[in-house]
């Protein structure tokens, strides 16, 4: 293998880039500037870019926000740097972004996710944190990226940056995949429907952080719980309290009978099962019978299956709470992710290419520690239900504080970690 | 008006009707040996004896017991001194019995209601019980008469003696109906639905003690809660609660579910309402998830109006919380009444009669006490509905304890107090 | 008696001081600008005045806002016209105001009650709302005076105007008691409490409108629902959903609980009694276990005790939920009212006198229409308590939609009305 | 080793012993008949033997029947052949019995536990179901041995025959525990808390059946949840539905918050949790405020801290709900078990011990099967706790229907391989 350039040359770039991202945080479908930048970055290296309804299914986008905040947001984006030329294809709700590198031999198809939406977390705005301090913390008001997805962008448009230069040395296909909302799980289900990866053979997403150190990479991180969230609405009759509480029907008390059902749902001998009604706010006035109360609510299961039980007993409670009292209910589901397995054939690949790595200190083929929700397992279950192979890789780094938090930073070596490893793996695989 | 005979000369008959009622006591539904001796005893003074499915209709009957129940026990009442003639067209669950007395002569139709069901209460089996020390209370092991039907029974046989005796100054039609299972409400529903009160132009029930003073008579009642009894059966299915708590479908939490709901039914600013589960049976052993619960409900109402808003809320709560676990339910009516206001004409002829009448002292015309349910409703409803005249009278008498008290007992002098002013009111009515 | 002036002279001044009032609508304990307007023109009159904590004791006010909310709104009083003198003196949380009229030769003491508060509602700003098309609507964006208090201040003012006029014909004294926050029932007991009324003789509390037809007065309004308001706040632990859901002390689910256990606090027989949970807002994210919930509530009852009887049950309710969860209770009276009956004589005597007022074509004695809830019911059970009479007049005006809605207005005919009526009783009960 | 005698002599007579003791099945704490004849046997075989309060500690004994019950029982008892010697020493619920054999020479210490009890179980009686067809069906109407422990006991006597006859090529010390009341886990703690098992090295408990083939032998069975047996009594007050709600305090209402509160416990992030209400009987009749309730609890957890979680949160969930309405509450512990996992080295000395037996087909270390909650697990965490070795192995065979099951009955081959199994143990372990 012949390597044109290594990541020891893009390592300020990568900084620059994700210090920008930080800086310019966007939440989930609001990625315009973001998504914009990154389509203009690939299409200037060659790439071939699909973008917004070309690579992601309407109907399986969750959770998107209201269409008067997605145009205001379309505006603040122009006057904040997108690219013009991009803006129009990846707004509305539609800020997914894929760049294929062809090599023009033949060879296996490999892609690799990349997530790019900030949390609605208020930035910690004091010295004491480093973004703050060096001039790059988030200029939207509660918006912030305490994820890490500032990162990924960046690792993304490094890793296309030297595959670009390296494309000489590589046989097959490469597909690089800037997915919009993982937080809340909302928007990779829109881009598997999409059939992005249904033609591909390796698929790698890839997180940094997640509480293992600097220097150490996962190649093969299990432990996620599958889930489902929702967004309950009950509409009941408003009435006065006083006057004729009998003309009431009151969402409120359908809202807490249906929050005592939920917790109540047994639990699964399969293994672990959650419920969470996270958010309820019902009501207007102290002496009117609420006619109103929203719900948010989240199921989880240690497996798929498990969570389709919870989110079906969920829903029956829910609908037989609302006819208990005879008010209406509307139930969206709002997100949603798998539980996932890596595949054990390109863990051991993955690890054995970590292990040539001058930046890896320490290789981890499986890691059992719980991981949450991620719904880059859209995309694993795709690819491996068409016999492919797929994992879910951590990069380890130092955090300044745990994930979600005002304060969370991390340790930038991480940024040419990722890259480094990645790049080998591309450079591993196709050349086999 | 020519009297042929007085209350004086059955005073003692009325005492002992009395204790040899109380002595085999029968609940509702099952007073075979009550209801064949009356029948026996109406049809020797030469009344038109109709009885059983003559005077009931099967389907409007409500909370009959189990079918072997009331065959054992009309082995019990024939081995107890029932009337063979009569026993078997008042077994099985009909043990109504109406006496007709035609005088042959033009004039008004009048019914008096006597209840006849003794309550599935032990009575005290103590020296300081008179029932007991005199030898008279129940042969029956846990049913009492602890209400006074006892009493009401025997007053129709003495007014069913004194009209006979007397029929040639009366003009007009006399109908003594004998109704069962009063208590739980129950009874009165299937004798109106068989259509004999339909040519009723009045109609008198009575009830003796009630708080009211020996020597005053109220011939007003009102202050009836409306009501309506339900028996509700939750079925689920059966899981270990260690092993496979998923699979079970949880009867007892739904039940638990359904109460919190029922006891939340708003109130309804009209007056007042009312709902109970006074019984809850749940579950098998303490490791299965619960398969079966049993409810025991009632609702109330200040009116007939809020009692059906109390029912059909609660059968909505009911059914709901049935749908928030899936678990199927069965909801039977087994009794119900009528809220009822007297007719005020009838109430003050009553009382101008009563005022004559040597035994009483004191006379009110209408009493706004609670009084809690009465299915007498039904006939005042029916009556009135039809353009005749309803009303609900008190005979007071002192009370050795509460009505539904293992001790309750009453000073036997309201026999004749009774059927005195219930003789008056037909020998004026019927001669005007 | 002589008559110098008459309420002809002020009708202008009346519509001109209601319109005033509207415009800057205060809501409770905010009414600074209100206030010092009206204690300098009381002084200027020649009243004795009283303010602030002069005439409000300070640990019995009830719902009181934010110091910082105060704060703001005195520099916004400040900048609108409020009276310098008096602003400091009415100014944070005490903004009652009594002028006592002295004849300065012997009599009873009568006292009347206006109340001078706006409520937290958004006016209607379209030209079908006469305020908005004669251009009084409200300045303040989401307060207005939707209740007629505004009203209620400018015929206080023309009373106290005619009453100074015509002091040589009056004898004893008299008292205007210009009250804070009567909706949410937060400010009367404060004034009750600091002793204003302990030596009054006769007690007259107006209200206009309530569905009384212009030109009728009722003098002895009943019906009032002894009340009491509360806040609850539930602290609990918050906790991943996912990761440890046995960390978490649930706040949210404790506050469902609470909600079904008031909603089934039993009915009480005595009469109607109510329960409301307004609204309830709980928790942060969807992922964590909720750490905190807001209860508002209210309880009724018919009489005061059937209220003390609901606010103990649903203390226990509250607290014991807590318990469940090991969660932690926070429960503040907001607010509070008594039930209370108008004292028959005074009731009467005003009727007499009512009768006499050119501007009234009907007077009603009592009405027991259902009214709500009012904390004068405080004024009336301390001066009855004194062996004082008290009362609650409505003085009937045609209204252009319904208390508490935002298109509501009158006819300001009823400010001329209800000077007339008022000063006609001083004029009587001060001469007798 | 020099083995004087074996299993293949005693076959029938375990066959024999086995049916007495189904014949005359006696449930928890009432094994007074199978415990008077343990103790004789053992005493006439030449063991020290313990018995009643000598083995068992009063206030550790949980779910122990009505004295009345254990009374008429011990007649019982006492009629069907019951050892007179030993009849008083068991009766009471002290049912444990424990035999002793002394080597006299030095060597380590260890005990063998067999349960005695059979459960609350109506036997089936057809011909179908072989105990019946054989004719030693349960005597005992309601009860039945539908788990084994007939077996167990039976076992124990054949392990100790064997033993005796051996005992001179044995060294150290051997004690055969049987003990009362395992279902329900009611039993084990109070002979631990006795001290039985302080000085033991090594302790064995043994199970046949449990989905494990005839042949298959386990010697390390793992998967116990540890648990906990709670019944809950609320009482509060009754009052007339109808008439005066206001008055009852409703332990029906409360018994069904706390329903829900306790299967809303959150659940545990280490392991599985469970809780289940299996059983709640409140209320008397349907117009009664219900002044009673009963339920029957149980918690579980994957480890004994998880249990211990489950149990100090239903306590607190089932408190507060008493709370919420006045009510009294009195829990009571009836039951608890503990996880429990097998010393790997006495597993592994087991499992080659087994594999020498001719008896034994197939031998499983670990199995991790789950194994619901077991009360020999106080046994082996004592022993654990002193440094002991402790394990709990199920001897497969071949059963008719699960168990707890109507039709439950096994291959009585199990019999014998058992105590081939245990008697080598012994001798392999005693003479090392």
């Amino acid at each position: 293998m012949r390597i044109k350039t290594s990541v020891e040359g893009i390592r300020d770039q990568l900084i620059s880039w994700r210090r920008d991202f930080h800086r310019y945080a966007e939440s989930g479908f609001r990625e315009i500037r973001t998504a914009s930048l990154v389509a203009a970055y690939l299409e200037k290296l060659g790439y071939e870019v699909s973008a917004g309804k070309e690579v992601m299914k309407k109907e399986y986008r969750m959770g998107v926000p209201d269409v008067k905040i997605l145009h205001s947001h379309k505006e603040w984006a122009l006057q904040n740097g997108a690219n013009k030329k991009w803006l129009e294809k990846v707004a509305d709700g539609f800020t997914g972004v894929v760049g294929i590198l062809h090599t023009h031999k033949p060879g296996p198809v490999i892609a690799y996710r990349f997530d790019m939406d900030a949390l609605e977390i208020q930035e910690d705005l004091t010295e004491e944190h480093l973004p703050f301090r060096e001039g790059f913390s988030s200029v939207n008001d509660g918006m912030m990226h305490a994820c890490g997805h500032d990162g990924h962008t960046s690792i993304g448009l490094g890793l296309a940056t030297l595959l670009q230069e390296n494309k000489e040395s590589l046989a097959g296909t490469i597909k690089l995949i800037f997915q919009p909302a993982e937080e809340g799980t909302r928007g990779a289900k829109s881009m598997v429907e999409a059939g992005i990866v249904d033609d591909t053979d390796y698929f790698i997403a890839t997180h940094l952080g997640a509480g293992v150190a600097l220097g150490e990479v996962v190649t093969g991180q299990t432990g996620f719980l599958a889930t489902t969230k929702l967004d309950v609405v009950y509409r009941g009759k408003a009435a006065h309290a006083g006057g004729n509480p009998e003309k009431g029907r009151n969402a409120l008390m359908v809202a807490s009978s249906a929050v005592l059902g939920l917790y109540g749902i047994p639990r699964h001998s399969a293994g672990a099962s959650r419920v969470n009604v996270g958010v309820l706010q019902a009501g207007s006035g102290r002496n009117v019978i609420p006619n109103q109360a929203l719900l948010k609510i989240e199921t989880r299961g240690a497996t798929s299956e498990i969570n389709e039980y919870m989110e079906e007993k969920a829903i029956a409670v829910m609908k037989g709470a609302a006819a208990m009292y005879q008010v209406d209910v509307d139930i969206e589901i709002v997100g949603s992710a798998k539980s996932g397995t890596p595949s054990p054939e390109l863990v051991e690949v993955l690890a054995e290419i970590a292990e040539h790595s001058p930046y890896v200190k320490k290789v981890t083929r499986f890691s059992e520690k719980p991981f949450g929700s991620e719904d880059a397992t859209f995309f694993m279950e795709r690819v491996q239900s068409k016999n492919g192979q797929a994992t879910y890789m951590i990069i380890g780094t130092t955090l300044a504080a745990g994930h979600h938090h005002e304060r969370f930073d991390y340790d930038e070596e991480v940024l040419s970690i990722a890259v480094d490893v990645l790049f080998r793996s591309a450079m591993t695989i196709l050349s086999r």
